[in-house]
């Protein structure tokens, strides 16, 4: 199932986006996209059954073709946290001269700094250094602690979605110490637009991810060329923290970013568009705005 | 006030201990103790006059004296976010042998690792370097974006707390890459026993903080020793975030962590008790456990 939440920041209605292409109302059915839903398996159920059977009814205004009027929320409410894994692509690695990790590199995101798939993205006052970064989200839909397996992974997965780990390079790496200053910015998370579930995605790390800044394309790669791939990522974790449904990992960037390019870097500016894109889950743009 | 939440885990009730020693229910009053409460001013009038007016009903179980049964929950529901500084008292970074910092050192501690402040804190499996922190933990009332001057920072401060920043040293330092990663396990952050606000709080710069560990004071230190002080924090956060009501920021611990010490150093082992106690604010008592 694709997943969504459409409407007004902070009043999002559950939905779904079916096979012809048109956007189904779930608000009759469950109350939101969310951690519990997720982990409600009859709840998951039912609502597979509806889609299926054609009984959903149509989401006001989400026909085929006239559904781009309305606004995309993020894919999922009530995030829990986000855990971040950093330099988890060989390519990335390469570019910014980062050495392969032996372990995950793990940092963290506010569920604050989310924003929808096409919602403006802020540049900090006093940024100079604003980059995109198209990643792989994977949410939880099972509570995970001290798994043993892959296998038991890739079973807390609920579904797969688009993330922006939008950063500011001097915040994160120039004004000492840790990443998260440079992660937590307001509106630095853009998801979406879909919530896919784990069903549709059979292999995770066969995706093409691509991003685009002002219709040129600066990052081109797939998931194939992650370092520790989805499920050694969530068995990793799960050593260190619990993870819950609805908590979300953004699980690295390919190559493309500005910081890997040569000067002068093209930091983003106000009035940039950025597009990004994973095979399958969807496609976010967003509008650069100075704060 | 002395704001706090009592009973079961995930379904504590809003109370307040009065003068007298006796705890108050509020749940008539108010739904829970979070950020919409701390950010509404007339709600927050409304609990004054009415513990003022010794009007509030006790809680059952809840007289001078008899209240050592009940379970105290951390004192603030619906966290957002917590954001911590590291390194941030002059005699902790001595005894690290860090160098003072520059500007704040920011990482993150998920919400869900608080628990209340006499719950059992679980040392993770496979830990060796599990270390104590107390800390004085501030709670936002009042969005803070951009803030301009100490006073705007302290106007947005809601009340303080006691926390525990409990520490995994080999996976915040040995483990490859950033801190976050040995300070988000299960059960890390209690916090509490009292959201007490501001107004009780004149200078938040002129608190003693202290910690034992088996009855053997380890921690005695004083708010006087932060490199950063409680306002310079918030307006600091507030240029790299924006921080919300029912946000909490860990402040920083002073000398006195097992990490600090002589070999061997004394980390915390299954059986453990530590006590955590802010002047003012508080005391809290967990027995350590092996996950």
């Amino acid at each position: 199932m694709k997943l969504l939440r459409i409407g007004s920041v902070g009043a999002e209605r559950p939905a779904l986006l079916d096979a012809s292409g048109t956007l189904r109302d779930l608000s009759g059915l469950v109350p939101d996209i969310d951690g519990d839903l997720l982990a409600d398996a009859a709840a998951m159920d039912r609502l597979r059954v509806a889609a299926e059977g054609g009984a959903l009814p149509e989401l006001p205004g989400g026909g085929e073709g006239e559904a781009e009027s309305l606004r995309v929320g993020p894919p999922l409410g009530r995030i829990g946290k986000i855990v971040c894994i950093g330099l988890n692509y060989h390519d990335h690695a390469r570019e910014t001269g980062a050495a392969v990790p032996a372990e995950p590199i793990v940092f963290m995101k506010a569920p604050d700094t989310v924003v929808g798939p096409h919602d403006t993205v802020l540049i900090p006052r006093g940024s100079e250094k604003t980059d995109w970064e198209v990643e792989l989200a994977v949410v939880i839909g099972r509570t995970a602690r001290y798994l043993g397996s892959h296998e038991e992974a890739l079973a807390s997965v609920a579904g797969y979605a688009v993330a922006n780990d939008v950063s500011e390079r001097a915040f994160q790496i120039e004004r000492g110490g840790q990443w998260d200053k440079g992660k937590n910015c307001e509106t630095f998370n853009p998801l979406g637009p879909w919530l896919v579930t784990a069903d549709e995605v059979p292999d995770p790390q066969a995706l093409d991810l691509r991003l685009w800044v002002n219709g040129e394309l600066r990052q081109d790669g797939t998931s194939a060329e992650q370092i520790f791939p989805v499920a050694e990522v969530v068995r990793y974790l799960s050593q260190f923290m619990t993870l819950y449904p609805g908590d979300v990992i953004n699980t690295g960037t390919p190559a493309g970013v500005a910081m890997g390019m040569a000067e002068p870097k093209p930091y983003l500016r106000d009035g940039d568009v950025v597009e990004v894109e994973i095979e399958g889950l969807g496609r976010q743009r967003q509008l650069l705005k100075s704060a």
